[in-house]
């Protein structure tokens, strides 16, 4: 193992790094304060065009793949050596923050320059990826989906998506199904993928954490559920004759909201959406529709709530002599992520005097699709009021400069070290 | 006071009244066995035609107004007379019943020609009509509200319908805003109004009786209740933090549900729409919509359910710190109707042997909005299974045979009576 003496001084350049996400806050830059830049928008080529300059300036070997995740290679001298992942996201969702994502790709490219600057020869490669998608506008996770060859022609052919559109916004990276089809890597060259990442939400805030170190990413199951009943004149009909769908579905939400608090604390859940057929005030609802969600970090647990959520369903329909039916459309499983790189980065924070804690991700990530495939860990760094998605979003930049180099040194630890170790 | 020895052995022509309802029920006649026969539309316009050969074969004297109100007159001698006034709606909601209003109408007329065929010279003059719009496809009441001279120019421009739309359907009757705010009759003519209608529910049914004597039609109060939270990804928002207006309208509707039975068990509430935004299914809703409608018999009493639901609605807010607005958007006060008539109505079937009951209406009717300037009465016949506003409405036949016959005794009793009782 080579030894590497000056490592646990080395730290990133921050005027370099602040230089850059400044420069990247400004495509898509809304009224607001906050960036409009939707995966395959005009926004989205944009700062692609942008990362690979940053990349081709900084040295890197540039890359691509069929699902358009960009990156570039600080290559070791052996060509076999495995390769080593880091990065985050472009994309944004609609009018949202300047740091979700954007943090974690500046992040990684000033990693990659500073390595390259102060003449280390890594034992692996190190690849810099900007991951196409993150935020769903158009497909969850098509970069890391596509990446790890998950991708299928029935995914493609989903009829919940406008795929025609998608199709054609693929052709702003020059990209086609085949290509979508075909994106996926070899994972066995892969031998650990690292993020940073705003927290999102105000843990690391109200415990004055510097650093969250993740221990999952938590996983979700999203649920059509319907009730039934049957339409009438809502004044003249009998109590006892009366099959109110809304009502099935108020009853069904009460009890779902309760669930929370008083049986899963670590759980989550949200209805987003809910349409009420055929929706006058003076007919009794026929049908309701609800599009529920539910998050949990253990996925055992997960799958209770996910019996309770339609025993439930199931039981408030009765009670009101509806129908019901209950379809799980997403699945997305718990991500363990990598215990070895967790107490790297936990070894690297009390090396460098930081507050840290452990917490789960309630967001998804890409690193949540390619745990199943490479070793990954996330690193989270405050923001303010917990605020995201929003223009609001926030995280101080002192939060981003320790993020990073607490990056550097999980990295260089983890490559100088046993990279397999899962 | 003229008398009139043959009147209370005098009954309808059961056959010709049986011809005139089936021959309506083929017009806008659907597959299910229903009608669709929305006001103003293709359908309605063939039933007016229709109407008119009939009042014209059956010699009564045509008459219109700027509302579209159809009507034939059977003219007493003294052209001072006052006028007693009976009919219906020949419009339906979409894929309606054949019932709910046809009957009223053609037990109007059928009343007319019995009464003209055994040649009584009545004491007032004896209007049929149908009126336009009962149903509300375009404008609820429209007819009696124009009868009565309550539409305004505001009202013709209310952001709340399509107007271009309503504008280009009158003209079908070749009616302009000009003639529907001159649509007012001389109220002073009218002594009296009397309408024949299914129950629409299942109490007489229940009750066993033939017939029911309305005691009043309810009154009835529409609410927008909008809820207003702040958006959040759903996953990372701290729960102290999350305001989620969805979670304040189920809590709402909870306690509202709960209200008729506990509170208010004569009352009635319905809601019939929600609108969640922005309606992801990741994303905390920060906007709901509600429309609500309560009803209640007594005026008073509805004004306390009111209050009730607007404190509910403003408790809930605040219980989850969410900002709530409440506008109420229709109202439309109890109907008290005609206490002589209701006696006369009951006196009737006593001397008929009839089993009869006095009940609410639940639904509205033209005579709600009449009884503020004319007496006004409404008799019900039993609805098969309560079922209404669908093709499945279903009266038998000789409920309505019953129903007319009792209409026929209770409008002389009442023109030969002191026809200006209220």
């Amino acid at each position: 193992m080579p030894s590497a003496p000056v490592i646990p001084q080395l730290r990133i350049n921050e005027q370099r790094m602040k230089a850059d996400f400044d420069e990247l806050a400004l495509i898509g830059a809304t009224a607001e304060g906050g960036i409009n830049r939707p995966a395959l928008s005009v926004t989205d080529v944009a700062a692609r065009a942008w990362f690979v300059n940053r990349l081709e300036e900084s040295g890197l070997t540039l890359n691509s793949d069929g699902v358009g995740n960009l990156s570039g290679v600080l290559p070791c001298p052996n060509p076999d050596a495995p390769i080593f992942l880091i990065g985050s996201h472009l994309d944004s969702v609609e009018n949202g923050g300047r740091y979700d994502g954007a943090v974690g790709v500046v992040a990684a490219l000033e990693c990659a320059r500073t390595i390259r600057e102060a003449n280390l020869t890594l034992p692996t490669h190190l690849e810099v990826i900007n991951f196409t998608d993150e935020e769903g506008s158009w497909f969850s996770f098509l970069g890391s989906l596509g990446f790890t060859g998950q991708i299928t022609e029935e995914d493609l052919n989903d009829s919940k998506r406008d795929n025609a559109a998608f199709r054609l916004a693929l052709t702003r990276l020059g990209l086609s199904d085949r290509d979508v089809l075909q994106a996926g890597r070899d994972l066995s060259r892969y031998c650990g993928f690292l993020e940073l990442h705003i927290e999102q939400g105000d843990r690391l805030e109200q415990a004055q954490a510097q650093i969250g170190v993740v221990s999952r990413i938590v996983g979700r199951s999203t649920y059509n559920i319907t009730f039934y009943g049957e339409a009438a004149h809502s004044a003249t009909i009998s109590p006892h004759r009366k099959k109110d769908a809304l009502h099935g579905a108020v009853l069904f939400l009460n009890h779902l909201y309760g669930m929370v608090d008083n049986d899963f604390p670590a759980g989550m859940v949200n209805c987003g959406d809910m349409s009420v057929y055929p929706g006058a005030y003076n007919i009794v609802p026929s049908r309701v529709m609800l599009r529920v969600e539910i998050r949990h970090e253990v996925e055992s647990v997960l799958r209770e709530m996910e019996r309770y959520l339609v025993d439930v369903a199931y039981d408030c329909a009765e009670a009101l002599k509806l129908r019901m039916d209950a379809e799980r459309i997403i699945h997305r499983p718990v991500a363990n992520l990598s215990e070895a790189m967790k107490a790297t980065i936990e070894q690297v924070c009390e090396e460098m005097g930081l507050r840290y804690m452990r917490l789960p991700s309630y967001a998804g990530h890409d690193g949540q699709i390619l745990d199943r495939f490479i070793p990954s860990a996330m690193i989270f760094v405050p923001s303010v009021d917990g605020i995201s998605h929003s223009p609001l979003e926030y995280t101080r930049w002192e939060s981003i400069v320790t993020g990073a180099n607490v990056m550097l040194q999980t990295l260089l630890r983890t490559v100088y070290g046993d990279v397999h170790a899962p």
